[in-house]
C-alpha cells in the first residue's frame, strides 16, 4: 500500500534501511527533509556524496581519514611506543575524549564473530601484526580496547596470542564498576571482574 | 573537539539536525552510510534531491503529490461529499490504512499553536473554507481529524466555528478506549471521554 508520491516513498525506504530507524521514524525524517529549505536538502545530499568520496582509511592505523595518513599517525606529539587496538573508528573518539591516552591506534573494523561469519581475514589483524613485526617498529605495548563482551574478548584473546612471539607487552583495559554508578545496579559479571581486578589502596 | 575527517563531521552534523536523532545515533548513521557500496550512497543522496524536487502539494487538498492534483482528489471512486481535515500528510496515511473512509481530505500542514507562534494564516484553513464555500461544492460533511490533544482540539474547534455559516455538517472522530487495550491502563481523560461518548448496544 503506497499513499505517498513515489519519490517520497523512495526516500522513506532509504531512511528505513538505516540501522535503528523503523518505518515510522523514516517517515518523520523524510517529511522533515521535505520541509527543509531547498539549499539545505541539497547540502544534506552533498554531505553524503562528499563523505563517501573523500573519506578513506589511514594506511597505517586504518582509522578514517581524508588523507593517506590520519592526523594521529602523522602527529609528532603522539607516543609511538603504544598502540591501542579498537574495533571501530568511533571507539577512537571515545578513547580520545578521555584525554588520558597519547599513543597510536589500530582500528580492526569489526570483531571476530562466528555467527556473523567474520573471521580474522575480514579484520585488519594481519596489518597489526605487520606493524608490530616491522623492523623499524618502536611499539613496546599493545593495549586491547575491544568491547568487554564475548566477541570483543575473543578477538582480544586471539590477537594477544598472535602477538606472543614478539617482544611487546599486551594489555587490556580494566574491567570494573563504572565511575559514578551504584553497586546495587552493577551486574554479576561486572562485579566479578571488579573483585578480580581489585587494587591496593 | 573533532576527531573525524571534516566531510564525515559534516555528514554527522546533517544527521544530528534531523528530528529525534541525537549525536550518537547520527554517528552510527553516518558510519553506516560510509560503509554502503558506492552506488547505494549515491542513490540515497539522489533520493533526497528527487523527493525535494518532485514532491509538491495538491492544489485542492494540499496533500503531498508529484502532480498538480493528488491521486485521491483525482479519483472518481471517492465520495466527494465528505472532507476529512487532518493536520499532517502522514495522517492521511493513517486514515487510509483503516480502509473505512472513502471521502476526500484537507491537509492543514500543522495545528494552531500560540507557543509555536502558528496562527490561522500559517495553516491551510482559508483554503478549506474556500472549498466549502465554493458554489460548485458537493461537500455536505467535514470530519475534523486533528490529534486529540490541546492544540488539535483547539484547531478543530476554531475551524468548526468558521464553518458554522455554511450548510455543512461538522463532525469529529470519536474519542474512547483503544481497541485491544485494557481499562486498567486507560488514562482518566480518555475514560472520561469514553463514558461521555457511550452508545447504546
Amino acid at each position: 500500500m503506497s499513499f505517498f508520491p513515489a519519490s517520497l516513498e523512495t526516500l522513506i525506504d532509504k531512511f528505513a534501511s538505516l540501522p535503528g530507524i523503523g518505518r515510522k521514524s523514516a517517515q518523520r525524517l523524510a517529511f522533515h527533509v521535505l520541509s527543509l529549505p531547498e539549499g539545505e536538502a541539497e547540502s544534506f545530499a552533498n554531505a553524503i556524496l562528499d563523505a563517501k568520496a573523500n573519506v578513506c582509511t589511514c594506511r597505517i592505523c586504518h582509522n578514517l581519514t581524508e588523507n593517506e595518513i590520519c592526523s594521529i599517525c602523522a602527529s609528532d606529539r603522539r607516543d609511538r611506543s603504544t598502540v591501542c587496538v579498537v574495533a571501530e573508528p568511533r571507539d577512537v573518539l571515545s578513547i580520545e575524549r578521555s584525554r588520558e591516552y597519547n599513543g597510536l591506534y589500530h582500528v580492526l573494523h569489526g570483531v571476530l564473530s562466528p555467527i556473523g561469519r567474520i573471521g580474522p581475514d575480514d579484520l585488519r589483524i594481519a596489518e597489526l601484526i605487520k606493524r608490530v613485526a616491522d623492523e623499524d617498529s618502536e611499539i613496546s605495548e599493545v593495549i586491547m580496547a575491544t568491547n568487554p563482551d564475548t566477541e570483543g574478548d575473543a578477538t582480544a584473546m586471539y590477537i594477544s596470542r598472535l602477538l606472543k612471539p614478539f617482544d611487546v607487552k599486551v594489555t587490556r583495559l580494566a574491567y570494573g564498576i563504572p565511575v559514578g554508578s551504584n553497586l546495587e545496579f552493577a551486574d554479576d559479571a561486572t562485579l566479578l571482574r571488579a573483585i578480580e581486578g581489585r587494587i591496593e589502596m
